[in-house]
């Protein structure tokens, strides 16, 4: 796919984010369902339905050979990245849009035969909208944002990380946890990975560690933390595999690897 | 003092507050000093001293007889909360000022007599003025806040607590922390105590816990919230002392003694 049609899938990806985004609002003047998908802690509403089937009839209309590969799985059977494959999260965040009416995100990456080369993340109540697109940078709201800290020390780093990890739990060792929160400068949880993904872009956290995401949490997200000197691995420092769940860390190249040297897992 | 001149109080405040609002959004385009206070994790920048200072010379100008009580020590020395004395966080959550450029927040509580009367809560980058007035409710943007839900469950429930009190501490047995972090419906931690009391406040997370906040973090908040159906103690149930550090909860009332049972300090 030449650059300009990139350019040009950009660009509606942009728009119909923004629409997205406007329909979002609308519905929050209204009552709407509430369903729990697998437990009381995930949570799904009719919004998250609504605004997933409204891009998967615009990416179907306008370009019918492409696939959708979405969180509430209205979109296609994506057995494979070959081709053009959209990867959305109509709203990343769902308990914040619930409870708190902001801190929740439109997440769309666009991957081609498997490279991730658009990156488009939108804070919808905020109206921050934040892309990337491989080897052209980052932008938020237009503005280019720079490179994140090469030298960043984990001292000085802020992680989101939430309090899931730090307490005993199947996935990994608490106890490493706990020296890395004794070592950095502080932790944050803002409730939305694709949020998390921005902040790291932006160099306003440093990075972000989690053992549960699923590709629509982080496909945008990666384009765009790539795009300033980021990397997203799984917490064992092997290649994200876009298909499946997935461990992650998220972060400032500066301190990928010490981090991975307090993830033990079970 | 009469209500009329609790408003006019008010007012001032609150221009002085905006004022000051614009001065820190200058000193950011600016390179600017900073000190670490008491360790590598407690801040403070010269632009959280001359905020502080801005306050002070305009209340004392103003209001001869009031004293200041403020977080970097150039106010009054103040041994009683006889008379009118404001409780000023120039900038609260300066990790986030400094690092983030954004979630934190001027913090001012006039209390006479030791009684909270005004609460001030400036989220400077968000533009999002809280305030509060006893008696006479809370606002956010002119807008008045609705109290929060009466019959908020546990369960149900959104938590600002930071990693530092699940792992390991000196100040609270922590397995009963990992108790109610696997009881709640999540966690979040936005590292500003004002913030976080002012979303409390919108009803967007449901408490705060944290073992050590000074008055200034505080003062503003306390009102704020107790306009609307929250409520804020050490974290054994007993009464804020306004001159000391303290631990604390602020939350919803409805869950307020739950939460209580989930603290055991050392």
């Amino acid at each position: 796919m030449s650059q300009e049609t990139i350019h040009q899938l950009r660009e509606k990806a942009k728009q119909w984010t923004i629409e997205a985004g406007q329909l979002i609002k609308k519905s929050m003047h209204k009552p709407f369902e509430v369903d729990t998908k697998l437990d009381r802690k995930d949570l799904v509403t009719e919004v998250d339905r609504k605004t997933e089937q409204f891009f998967i009839d615009k990416i179907h209309e306008t370009y019918p050979d492409h696939k959708v590969l979405g969180e509430e799985g209205m979109g296609d059977e994506v057995q494979s990245l070959d081709g053009t494959v959209w990867i959305i999260d109509p709203i990343d965040g769902t308990m914040n849009f619930i409870h708190q009416e902001r801190f929740f995100a439109i997440s769309i990456g666009i991957y081609i035969d498997g490279v991730g080369e658009i990156g488009i993340i939108y804070d919808v109540m905020a109206d921050d909208l934040y892309e990337g697109t491989l080897g052209e940078g980052a932008y938020k709201n237009g503005q280019r944002l720079k490179p994140i800290d090469p030298n960043k020390a984990l001292e000085d780093a802020l992680i989101g990380l939430n309090n899931s990890w730090s307490i005993p739990n199947r996935k990994l060792n608490e106890e490493k946890i706990h020296d890395l929160v004794r070592k950095v400068r502080g932790t944050r949880s803002y409730g939305s990975a694709a949020l998390e993904f921005a902040y790291i872009a932006e160099g306003i956290i440093d990075a972000y560690i989690t053992m549960r995401l699923a590709p629509w949490d982080i496909a945008a997200g990666m384009v765009i933390v790539g795009e300033v000197g980021g990397i997203t691995t799984r917490v064992d420092g092997t290649e994200i595999n876009m298909l499946t769940g997935n461990t992650v860390i998220c972060s400032n190249q500066a301190i990928h690897e010490e981090l991975i040297s307090f993830i033990e897992t079970k």
